[in-house]
């Protein structure tokens, strides 16, 4: 199976990054995570997305927050398909860095998914990797049926505490 | 070769939903276009998304816009990857759509793209079914050289244009 | 007299919730809260919406945030008035949450109430009962009444306060 | 059956409020249009509005764009459910009226509609009349049938188009 | 000479409401402050914005969060020049507020004022009595040569400290 | 009684300020008319804003769109009441000249009317002339009956539009 | 003296391109443009960034709407100052590429001006340009003199037409 | 080598303005700190900003936030390149300060750099004095590159830490 790489702008999207890893290790899918920075470190950030395709990679997800062109960037030197997720800021909320993730001009997408939606995205990845694994599709599905499970837990506990 | 789904809101959204069609042909994609609200015909758009597998899609595309629930709605009815384009409305230029596309709650993924992004999100799909797909990846390597290659002829153009 | 159907897309709504249900508690009006997710359970909200009716309920409430869509899948499966009450995330301010409840496409509305504005969810509905109900109407009269009481007495201390 | 009121702060927004006329006069609903506004005509907004339950109204709808009160204006003074629908303007997209609209206070809701919602704040009119109304509650079950068929009827055509 | 009113929403605004009146009373300007709602108590605040001229006052401040709506109603019922201060909320910091004082429709005009901005709304006051009250245009000028010294005064305490 | 000085940051604000100039005119006021910028003409708009008061303006009333800073020069160099319209740009729909505007800091207000707001400017100037002019405030208290009136014949003609 | 680059993201930005270039050859300033994309040519664009000093530019002025990274693009791979004009877009005026451009992250800092601002890229490169080079930095201050006069000149002809 | 000029509306603005003058000092530069303000001391503003380019000054950097004029006015009284730094304030995030400080009108242009960007204003700064300056143009290729070592050792901590 494929591994996914989740590369952030900066250490300090570790946190986020972390729920992506914590997600993909659930499935027992293989990630490398990396801190690039399509600013600060440009060609570095090139030459892994570059690279990405021949190292076994098969969804990069990119965190970045303000002017977030990492998964831009990715994209742009890469045709896996890229995960973007907008980091939250202290000014703007996060509108900043979805609008420049999701904004995407004609030619090179980016799959973007909510502000700080560091699990969403290992998940969107976890979709994309099922597409052609049978047995991560069936965990997937069972997943998805836990999800629903807590969902209705949660729904029965409320009415125990009600009633009570 | 899986197929691609490219469901819309409402038959307005067509414009929009050509533009992925005609992409996805351009790559020798079968595409099937549908209809489906999730307000309107709610039922309809959940057994399509939960057959859509069974049914060989490998992606769904979902156009809506203003209060847009119809790529969410496929996400929630379906562990395929779900592509969520955005459309611009005329009060609020797309960014409601926008919003309601990629805000998804932590569990149920929607990869979004621009606002009006059909284009992007048939690009998005091919990009997903090349990871299984020889022949899909060397078509898609080839679009993006010729991508690069459109802008750089323009380039050229402009060049000659100012030379003149 | 007919109940209220109040439901959260997350247990995490339910200090919100609860400021709907003492609201119409105090009016003396049936209300039952339900944990149902438009994304993590789609069948069981659909399912709710579409016996809401039989069982009795005359307005669901529906809370939710970020993309928030169950207020929307609500009213796409039953024909009572639904109320929408948008949730403050952490990013956005509840921008995301109020503008996917409020810009609901033709054909299906959803009543929406201010951003976190669970009384106020609960209080529309009691309007909304009071139409076919005298002594809840009374019930409403007093109650605007006393809210008017309340603001000439907040006004009465305070020029006390400054006299002093 | 009660009868609707529906109300607009300037002869302006008449083509939207003739939206939620028709769809009113397409249930057989009698409705009352005024022009009546909550900053030129304050007093006789206010008396309207404290007079509406009394003349044989059950909703009030009221639009009103920019700085849009009217509906606030209409709640302030009347126990009736109030659904404010707002209007789009030249600069801000009607962002400006659906904040005015929605964000009520504490005490006093309005049931909010999307932006230039005519149409679906009669739908929602109908939804609360039909609560005690037998005849109304079957038109409204035909409508949203309707509706969905609609819906289908341009799925069928689309795939019809498609094959030629 | 003339006095301010100084109304607002809710007695929770009666902190920003002190800077305002704070500042009338280092002018020597005599103000009444006031709990009138434009939603909870609209009759009260009406007849308060009737009876303004004929009890002194030159000038009506409001204060009000969210569908910020006093400031509108005090103008709708009052020739007097009114100044709107749009109070910050937790969810949208105020922008509801802003735009709900600011976008008055043609004919009834609201002096709107920065969020937040009780002392300026206070000062904004001093410049209109001071129009017609030479001690106060005197008192406001030099109120205005001061605020310059301050910021002077910081100036050379910056250059000081950085020298050390 | 005092003059009023209409000052715009560009000539292409002309129409908006003629608004102004009219309803002026229609009250009997002076009115004055200026092209200053606070970023062409820098020295030219503080040296008016300074001799305005001497050269018996009362109000002055400033035009200026984008990062619009034409009505803060005026309130930094003047302690005459200065009203600010934002004027409505092609990008971003006035909320940039909006927030530019009203959003002055502690000492010198701005009295901010709505975007493209030229005779609601007027109109309060008026309300702050009138305080200090009897015939003036006789003709402002005929203006809101006629705008009442206005409004109320309206409501006439949509009810008789409607009969027929 | 250095020559400036003038780069684009799409051929689509042109005409904002011309007015820049227009700008520049009006100061007798060397000019070369191109189009690059930070998305479909990023090598081409990165790679013009690296020789941009070494080829004698001075300036690089960088047009980008939506997700605009190529300023962005050209500040990781350039010491030069590059100046970042947002492209107004049909959906979101233009706020996505402005924030895009705006937010740089720490280290790599941008010089953006207003949407759509290509003169004023222009100038700015002008400014900077002449810090270094006595006779430029003559001809700004004739421009700058020039534009107050222009300013002086139009207020001039409002007084004369105002007269008539 | 010339000056760089810092100034900062209120004193409030120091410990961002601190930032760039931390960061201009590591570069052996030489700058002064001024509070001015173009609302409080708009002549001693105009004042330093006319002289600026006499006393040495290369580049002026203006911190403000709100209705942030402070680099308009810097930039409309000299012929310098100035850098405007928007200050995020409570209520909405800095975007006021934002566009007040980006949306400069056609003719005088503001680098503005992102919300709180004080590192960055003043490594813009650094980036335009080193165009014509050898031994700055030295430091500023060595920055650079100390910025890409900190973050490919930040990526190489990662790679550790998550062996271990």
């Amino acid at each position: 199976m494929k591994k996914i790489a989740v590369v952030m702008g900066s250490v300090s999207d570790l946190p986020l990054a972390k729920e992506a890893l914590k997600t993909l290790s659930a499935f027992g899918i293989s990630a490398v995570a990396r801190v690039l920075s399509a600013h600060r470190t440009p060609e570095e950030a090139a030459a892994f997305a570059k690279g990405a395709e021949a190292e076994g990679f098969g969804v990069i997800i990119a965190f970045a927050g303000k002017a977030a062109h990492l998964a831009g960037a990715m994209a742009a030197n890469s045709i896996l398909p890229v995960i973007g997720v907008p980091v939250c800021g202290k000014d703007l909320g996060g509108l900043d860095a979805l609008l420049s993730t999701a904004q995407m001009p004609k030619g090179v997408p980016v799959a973007t998914v909510a502000i700080d939606g560091g699990a969403n995205a290992a998940l969107l990845a976890v979709r994309i990797l099922a597409l052609s694994d049978e047995s991560l599709n069936e965990k997937l599905k069972q997943y998805t049926q836990k999800l629903a499970e807590q969902s209705i837990l949660a729904d029965a506990q409320l009415q125990k505490e009600i009633e009570e």
